[in-house]
């Protein structure tokens, strides 16, 4: 034991933990004086990650999630934005590749008149992440004060940085933990990270996009619709609006993954062209926000608004302001050939005719990771010009030699091995797949989308 | 996290944890990986208490138990006690109140010819410790070299200490771990802590005494059962000849209870007197000792070899020579009249006329520990005088007013707490108890006792 362990403490971690591993259920308070002695340094690291494992293996209830997640929320500052007087709603996803939706969504939403305190996370195994992205942009500044933070949302009404130091510093600790200690996978314990840190921005409510697929977390929909089903009972007992939709992710969304390729797409997007995959989930996790934040009556009608506001410019102009305003270059979003480019390009072939039947989407992940566009270790730093663009999808026709995707690569070893990754994750077969997967899976939350709903 | 994971070490605990916390069996060189990392400090106390919570989850196989406890075995030294001819026969107990046979043993198989190389521990929880009842004995040293442990074995062939640095370090550290995190509570690493243990004493057989009632750690016979069935197929897989008893211990052994208390029953008993209980468990236990050292041909035989030793002052000469190759003072054992006395004395009485229909055991040796004769706390010292002489024990007529036990103390305060442990422990019903439960409950292990039978 190389650390000391709190002698005579009156809260006994041993007896929580002891509890846990037998299946008993946690008081509030066994929960709460846990992570707040964890937090301060009270009580090791070694007896918090065999709680951890207690926790993985014995699962929690939904008071104790809620428990957790409360506790883990005020270890840190809880943003107070009531001042602005819009609804504040976010949305998160739990991660997958190509997921560039947060880009889109934050500046349309803030266009519709919403605000949108985004807190967003870094790239995580095979997952992309909004931070990365967002630093492709050259001089973009995620790392804003709680100040300079509420500025920008005072002006534009969206704007988008990394966790602070104030913001849930337990789950920053715990999740530190977990990683080292083979204790992540655990529905509860992933539900309390997300919820804890979002409901830290002092928002009215949150559409959660819970991703799964071979490119997912969550490789099966059940685990997935368990998972948003957590989260969202957690968010109502904390009195919050909150929705998920479970959406596909058996292949990467979009055509572009890749840090500054995403935003090249995102910016597609916002000028109203762009994949119809990635448009169709941005348009109903829109139409879900204005819902939720009252400024539609119905999906329907958010996500018509969303269209009209694509169109018209604004949410384009409101995505330039915010990257202006958080130190980026907005002619960066006026002419993308300005953002990093990649030195090399290779082209992946077709090796037969015939039609695309399915994507290995966390090899697609990988390949890009492998280039230098996410992290193979937590201390290597991001290439933001890599990346793949995918000219063919799940369905697609594809004839022998023609173009499947294309490599920008700026070391030819990694390209070789992105390569051969990219080629191994795509299936041909002779005839098209039976029937498409819908993108938009499930809705689960109390809101309805109905006309007229009031909810 | 205030400990630094290595970095890019070729075995990584991260992937044997997940293994064991995915339900997974570990290969040998994945847990003997483990264990040596760790006992070098290689890897973290927190990875190894997520991976002890995932192996009290999920079990493990015989497989892996042996694993365990052969990487544990051999994280220290092995005694090579080749050069001794006798057989090398130890005993174990799980630990209990009034438990002293440990005492009586070692002289008693070593008067017979065999060899105990006897390495134990202190008093855990609400049991005694066989280190702690030595110590009773003024003088008596606990902590000899390996070369003086050996040098006392081939003086009189049986000798008492505490573990040494050298002897499986791994279990110390384990242990230590297991203590803060929760995870005591496993067959399995109950198993490979004691067998580890014992078996780097250089030992041929080992007689285990598996405890099962409400004074035991094992407090249904179904557990304890699998434990003992666990360590003889742990100990068989090494190539020695191991039997467990599963034996009572719904009641104290014997009548006195405390350190110095223990010892002079455990001279009554070397003198042939002694309550009966305790008397038929060690004879028990010394037949199976002389039966697995090839002494005595049958059990039987060897209680009947054991009963002579006793009568003819052997076995008692045996303690004598021992505690004085071990600087203790050997005319304590002449006279135990010099052993440690408290300087009060209180008596309890019976409230009701009736029968002693059970006892709460473990409230007993609770109060034995709040006397001052246990550890609150680690860091306590142990007070060798005090404990408690029991007049009455389950089945036992008693009269209104008619003493029940007698509190040996040194502090008043301690005293009242004691007697209210005590007093509450007691059931006095008006009818006897229907049925006696039998001292010693099963024989588990394949040496087998029957006349004759050559194994």
């Amino acid at each position: 034991m190389t650390q000391t362990p709190a002698i005579a403490q009156t809260f006994r971690a041993i007896d929580v933990i002891r509890k846990k591993r037998d299946g008993g259920e946690l008081a509030n308070d066994e929960i709460t004086s846990l992570v707040d002695s964890y937090t301060r340094g009270d009580i090791p690291d070694y007896q918090v990650s065999a709680w951890l494992m207690a926790v993985v293996l014995q699962g929690m209830t939904r008071a104790e999630t809620a428990a957790l997640t409360d506790s883990m929320l005020h270890s840190g500052e809880v943003l107070d934005l009531s001042s602005l007087a819009a609804k504040k709603i976010d949305k998160h996803s739990t991660g997958g590749v190509g997921d560039k939706t947060s880009l889109v969504l934050a500046p349309l939403a803030a266009a519709a008149g919403l605000v949108v305190p985004m807190i967003s996370g870094r790239g995580l195994g095979h997952t992309g992440g909004t931070l990365d992205k967002l630093e492709a942009i050259p001089d973009f500044n995620v790392n804003l004060s709680v100040a300079e933070f509420r500025r920008v949302l005072e002006t534009c009404g969206c704007a988008m940085i990394g966790q602070t130091a104030e913001i849930a510093p337990a789950d920053r600790k715990l999740y530190a933990l977990r990683d080292v200690t083979a204790t992540v996978e655990s529905p509860y314990l992933i539900c309390a990270s997300i919820m804890s840190k979002k409901l830290a921005e002092g928002i009215d409510g949150l559409v959660l996009d819970v991703k799964t697929g071979s490119g997912a977390f969550m490789k099966n929909e059940k685990d997935a619709a368990f998972l948003a089903e957590l989260m969202v009972e957690t968010g109502e007992r904390m009195g919050k609006r909150v929705v998920a939709l479970i959406t596909d992710m058996n292949q990467p969304l979009g055509c572009m993954i890749g840090n500054a390729l995403e935003v090249v797409e995102v910016i597609k997007i916002l000028r109203g062209e762009g994949p119809q995959d990635l448009r169709e989930l941005c348009l109903e996790l829109a139409g879900w926000m204005l819902r939720l934040g009252g400024i539609a009556e119905t999906i329907e009608e958010g996500k018509q608004r969303s269209e009209k506001l694509i169109s018209s410019g604004e949410a384009l102009a409101r995505f330039r302001q915010m990257v202006e305003l958080q130190g980026g270059n907005p002619q960066t979003i006026d002419d993308p050939g300005n953002l990093p480019q990649a030195q090399h390009t290779m082209t992946l072939s077709s090796p037969k005719s015939g039609y695309i039947s399915s994507m290995q989407c966390e090899q697609v992940g990988t390949a890009c990771v492998v280039l230098g566009g996410g992290r193979e270790r937590k201390e290597d730093s991001v290439d933001p010009a890599v990346g793949i663009i995918l000219h063919k999808k799940v369905g697609d026709a594809v004839s022998a030699g023609e173009p499947l995707a294309t490599i920008h690569y700026n070391s030819e070893i990694r390209a070789d091995r992105a390569q051969q990754l990219l080629e191994a994750s795509y299936r041909i077969d002779d005839s098209p797949p039976r029937e498409a997967r819908p993108l938009i899976h499930q809705a689960i939350g109390r809101v309805s989308g109905k006309p007229g709903d009031k909810n």
